[in-house]
């Protein structure tokens, strides 16, 4: 049994949830692994972030999004609006604005100190919602899914530009 | 460490979300691997399917839904309506027609060229909530859940019957 | 490759979910485990219960739930309210009723026969929404998340305490 590791980079454009097709990336993590079957993991490290299995469709809206990206947005929104104001949601409270405040690299929670850096709870919420890793089969070699499956990376983070990683972690012979 | 794969075939029903306790299968899957301890990974490789782990319930519905499999959908239907009509969801657009009207196996999306078969935006929002997959413990040879615990597989595609496969990985020594 | 694996257990208190932040005790069995590289799976092998991944935030209600959790819990209550009377749901069905009664264990699950003790349909929704497990990377012999990622237990369960059991599993070199 063998692991194999590799981590994608990208960077997320604020003001809407960004949307990464990276099945490409996965499909030459496998490919370089070597590895013929076992799993393959898409792993978040952010709280804000998902990765998720979805049919890769051909219309986008004028941003930029897939159809079907903006089809599961509209759904969120229904249950978790976009986080605006304070008071909202209970998040974020008076004590997390003083902690983020006193980490050494607060800056890169809060520019310029404005707190509503933090307004985005919708994001957390949707984030954990979603899942925030993604398991699928390496089959002979291959990404086991079918003609229409492809993996999506996303970060629901509407506050500002980010840069995001996502791991893969290939296990198997 | 090692590695044992095995498939489980499904047919849908269509009309409806289509159903499957797939635990006994899962369970034989364990057994024949011989791997006492490790993982049991359950994969869907289609975008409107869903793995999960729920409580098996006594009561069915006049159309054979166990209650808690149509509590869940009911929930879900809150916020993801059927797709019944073309424009209830940006999902499908023009474009995507045209690309799946060009494949070579066109027919199998799109039965006699009924477009009406990719009204099934709904399928692919409620299996992208739920996750295509489940993972689940091998504990001394056995399927690592309580009493009450077990594994289905879900089509939520309700436009017509399909042939769908459903993954078992199980990895340990 | 290696395989460890370490049980925490947990107490629910009932009335509302009960959270729990399980992070350090996730963090130990990895180095226990001295495993460097792979992956670390953290499973429920209960029906009600989840593993989700979010930032830890310092506020909490006077219910000693933080701020996150509190607003997770309204969402998921938009679509899937408390479980408080017959009927609200299809579960619990008669047939169940009848089958849980005649567990040589009954009691476990209707202490002093009282039938509202299956009052837990929501519980059962919500962590199917959410997922029983959570799968993260193991990184140089280090959880895989960033600063602010954290693992949490819950059990959605609100009708009595319970015993509960969180199965943690790394699978690595």
């Amino acid at each position: 049994m063998n692991i194999y590791k590799e981590q994608i980079n990208l960077t997320s454009h604020g003001g809407t949830p960004s949307f990464f097709n990276i099945t490409d990336s996965v499909k030459e993590a496998i490919k370089k692994s070597k590895i013929q079957n076992g799993i393959c993991v898409v792993v978040s490290p952010h709280t804000t972030c998902s990765v998720f299995f979805e049919e890769f469709v051909h219309d986008y809206t004028e941003d930029g999004d897939e159809f079907l990206q903006v089809d599961l947005n509209n759904v969120l929104q229904k249950i978790i609006p976009d986080n605006v104001a304070q008071g909202q949601y209970n998040y974020p409270g008076e004590k997390h604005y003083e902690a983020v405040e006193s980490w050494p690299n607060a800056e890169d929670y809060l520019p310029n100190g404005d707190r509503s850096a933090l307004f985005n709870c919708d994001a957390h919420l949707k984030s954990t919602l979603l899942g925030s890793s993604q398991i699928l089969e390496v089959d002979e070699g291959k990404l086991g899914v079918g003609k229409t499956g492809y993996v999506y990376f996303v970060d629901f983070d509407r506050t500002r530009s980010r840069s995001r990683k996502c791991r893969v972690i290939i296990l198997g012979e």
